[in-house]
């Protein structure tokens, strides 16, 4: 009955059971099912279930999986152990393991599998489809069949219908497309993603310095990247990281301090000088309390279109929608935004100041320093982005964090700055 | 030269044209090619070039575009338009648009399209394979066959090789897979993305209420919806909306003012708040001014690990790494987190205030009005993302503006609350 299911399911079902049942379950399972179902389970899981299920099942389960998700599944163990687990394997599979584990995990050589169709550009086409046959069965996707020449440089590619639809005697090289897009070994898997993505394509060639072919990397493993690259940013705007469900409480809660008291910390110490600056109004808040009751609007203000302006410009870079290069306009318009904002948010608290403390010059101070403070976060939050975008800085590091807490800074400095400025007559 | 490029770098250079030189370049390419590069274009450009390349170029261009495709591109103009354009098309085609035009945008008939390849599960092998020489051209895919029975409901599916391998003579129902996946067609874009990720298919089938099959969602286009859907995560994360680059600059302003506008009142009405809650303390503040300097570090503070927490949540939530079932596991271990780090900020601003002010018992106040902010803002940010979920609400809409205002309001409620029991001594 299980054997029916879809992996993805069998997986989800076993998630909640001790490793020890899963092996019995996986020992149910023919080779090439227990290796997709191994392949859906978190790597940490995966690895324990292989210590339990012995040498026999693990080895007939690792020859049937493709080589990229054994080298994630490797990727964490330490290399005794790796070694352990590869010496299992056919001699050939694990050879291309121990290459793919050498690769960086994000970039295109850590995603890319090494089952592929390639066939050289001088056979014909009868010959291509005979190899076809022969090699299919173990390649991760034939939807592509690239083609390359006697030094395994990458030549041109053929779908397979077209492959079909030739006349048997034709030499692949008359009909190959010769432009084929590929990707160097090394570039970072989030501009791997956003290609394949681009062009709509199913895999996309791996290739060396020397245009050798290397490996692909397929579309649902660009689903995994863009998933991962998304979430990767969301967390760094909001200062933090991904949690890891597999962690005890104690070891997550060590890992959230990690990652997220560091941020905390700039904060405490932006608002310490926040602190210090509002004693430079000392004076003035001891003749006007009142001059107290409008600092948690102001930051709370600011903190929020410096977070919308800077969300959208780090989005907007990451989307391709906001281009660096147009540094002046992007921060002019987002500017102007600040500013409309600004004008409404201002004469609404200038108003409410002035029936609530009966005093006109306190709601000008303070609907004023509201305006001020509203453009300069628009700007800001904009500016600072893609100043780190043009340093080659990740533009989500300048996160809410960072941005509210120099917007609290600079809203401050505007608010004891008019504050000093107007009501030093009532002091 | 231009016939050998891919379509979506010709986009990409067309882009920056004006509509007629589009045209220009579109007539030099053949249908398929014009096509494949219209489709890459923004719908608003696109429906322009239309306009202007006449109506013989135009048929045979649509012609070659998939329905879904066509839909999309359609799918802004008037009805007048619509019908302009549709009647350019082969009728049969323009049937199929019509369609798809009926189904909502964000569903699985949104994003379906309606070129597949399904046979009948009663021929055998041979006429399968002869069937899909006839009709695999049209199809967007071919990498999956479906299989209906009479009635055109969806009964199995088999892959192609399968097809190959199998003897000519075999009746398909013998040798198709009778558990497949499919989604209905009102189905979330959301939730169809998530299945097809989850399962690795490259297009999953769609059918009605009755199990008939209406069309495919293919890799393609899931890809845009995991996109469109994490952009519109962050926006909403940041109180805020896309920005539609084909806007002049006022129409972005007005969009701007009326996506962002409403959660900054919601703040400003949040900021008036906790000035009258800071009002409350205006005898205690009249006597020890310091207790102004520390207002913002207690918002600034709460307001950053509230989004933290929040952001973890809701992004937890969309992955599905947080069960909404799991309320008090989650909420119980953010408020742990939001205490060690409440308890580590705490110490660290009881001696700076207690160094700066002299004065132990401010230090004390100060600190412990910190710690308690920083486990109420962890506690609220991880409790109000999950009732909302439960409620049925996008748990992104508990966005920074509305987590951070309610935060500020109750971290100024313990503030006071402890400065004016412990302080009331100093008046």
């Amino acid at each position: 009955m299980l054997q029916e299911c879809q992996p993805a399911d069998i997986a989800e079902f076993l998630v909640d059971l001790e490793p020890e049942e899963i092996a019995t379950v996986l020992n149910l399972l023919d080779g090439d099912m227990a290796a997709e179902v191994l392949n859906q389970l978190d790597p940490d899981l995966a690895n324990q279930v292989l210590k339990i299920i012995g040498a026999e099942k693990t080895s007939e389960i690792l020859d049937e999986m493709y080589s990229d998700d054994v080298a994630d599944l490797l990727g964490e163990l330490t290399d005794q152990e790796k070694d352990q687990i590869l010496n299992l394997m056919e001699k050939e599979d694990a050879v291309e393991v121990r290459e793919l584990l050498e690769y960086k995990e994000d970039t295109a050589g850590g995603i890319m599998t090494t089952e592929y169709v390639a066939i050289l550009q001088d056979i014909t086409a009868a010959r291509a489809i005979e190899v076809l046959r022969e090699t299919a069965p173990d390649a991760e996707t034939v939807y592509y069949v690239y083609v390359i020449n006697a030094k395994n440089q990458l030549a041109g590619v053929i779908s397979l219908r077209e492959l079909i639809v030739a006349s048997p005697d034709t030499v692949i090289e008359e009909i190959m497309h010769r432009k084929v897009k590929s990707v160097n070994v090394h570039m970072d898997q989030e501009e791997v993603a956003a290609m394949v993505s681009k062009y709509n394509f199913l895999a996309i060639p791996v290739v060396d310095d020397n245009n050798c072919l290397l490996g692909i990397v397929t579309v649902d493993d660009v689903i995994d990247v863009i998933h991962e690259e998304a979430t990767e940013d969301i967390f760094r705007l909001a200062g933090t990281a991904e949690i890891d469900l597999e962690d005890t409480l104690g070891s997550r809660i060590i890992n959230s301090l990690r990652t997220r008291l560091p941020w905390l910390l700039v904060t405490l110490a932006g608002g310490l000088l926040a602190g210090r600056i509002i004693r430079g109004l000392e004076a003035e808040l001891q003749a006007v309390v009142a001059l107290a009751y409008f600092i948690p609007l102001l930051t709370g203000m600011g903190g929020n279109v410096g977070t919308q302006s800077s969300t959208l410009t780090v989005r907007g870079l990451a989307t391709g929608q906001i281009d660096a290069k147009e540094l002046f306009l992007t921060v002019g318009r987002e500017s102007l935004v600040g500013s409309a904002v600004g004008l409404i948010c201002g004469l609404i608290v200038t108003f409410v100041a002035f029936f609530w403390q009966k005093s006109l010059l306190l709601g000008l101070v303070v609907g004023g320093a509201l305006l001020g403070n509203m453009i300069t976060a628009a700007t800001m939050g904009t500016l600072v982005p893609l100043v780190f975008k043009r340093m080659g800085i990740d533009p989500a590091v300048a996160s809410a964090p960072f941005i509210s807490t120099s917007i609290d800074i600079t809203g401050l400095l505007i608010y004891t700055g008019l504050a000093s400025f107007f009501m030093s007559q009532l002091v």
